[in-house]
């Protein structure tokens, strides 16, 4: 069976608190719902730090610092720009691991031509480990496609969090 | 017959594109709710920028600048605190709008001995325009505080977009 995104977040907010680690995000199309999920978990107050929702352009740029030629070059829904959110989030929170998501939710391609259910989630960690994956989802619904991005978000932070010895 | 949190944002997220304004938020207590339910909404890529998740002090002070002695003098539940982390997001990322939220959403009051239920809710605007609400909403469950958090800041942004004439 399956465990719930809500279980799998109580998870990962028990391993952060365990390591004495703290966890923030950094969302495009999931536009928050990894943080709110991390935010709801039991002992949040203590490993959750918040994030950042950068849902144009603009505000990758403004909220999070991710260079704009970066955008240019590669467009937002790409590997490249995937790190440079989750790195823009740890040189502005104090966390020591930052998830990022960024991909087309759909229900069309976005303006750069990408097409639905392509998603990037890249987990950069404060030691300098970091982890990015390409998920190519498909013409699923825009709440299927957030819920794997977050789903894939988590495994990946929790990959790393069991990794990391206290 | 009260109107949907999700209906409500697809009107204030639409008040948003007709007059040319863009919107995001600064969310302590209901963590990313708000900037989810406006970036659902129907043309949220023109209008919605995101915001950020501010969820433990320390981040309030790293992501949108609240000054650490507002946050001692006032407790993170306070009007000031509200209204800075409102004009933090202003000053960090382009939007016309932003509206913070901050409150103890419970079981427990907060470390500061804030109660449950107290909120604090401000919107701010590049024009000038500034409002702050305080909701005592007593002990009632976190996610029925949350929502009526959402509501107030919906309610004060729409009163705000409306009033601009284009």
């Amino acid at each position: 069976m399956q465990q719930s995104l809500e279980d799998h977040a109580e998870h990962v907010v028990k391993l952060a608190r365990d390591r004495h680690m703290t966890l923030a995000t950094v969302e495009s199309c999931t536009a928050g719902s990894l943080a709110h999920l991390l935010a709801l978990a039991e002992g949040a107050s203590e490993a959750v730090h918040g994030g950042f929702v950068v849902y144009t352009k603009e505000n990758k740029i403004a909220a999070v610092g991710v260079p704009l030629d970066l955008l240019a070059k590669h467009s937002a829904v790409s590997a490249d720009v995937a790190l440079a959110m989750a790195n823009g989030g740890l040189e502005r929170c104090p966390a020591s691991l930052v998830a990022a998501i960024t991909g087309v939710a759909g229900p069309e391609p976005d303006e750069d031509g990408n097409p639905v259910g392509l998603v990037y989630v890249a987990v950069v960690a404060r030691d300098g480990r970091q982890r990015v994956e390409k998920l190519e989802l498909g013409n699923q619904s825009k709440g299927d496609i957030c819920r794997a991005a977050v789903q894939a978000a988590l495994r990946i932070l929790e990959d790393l969090l069991a990794a990391h010895v206290p």
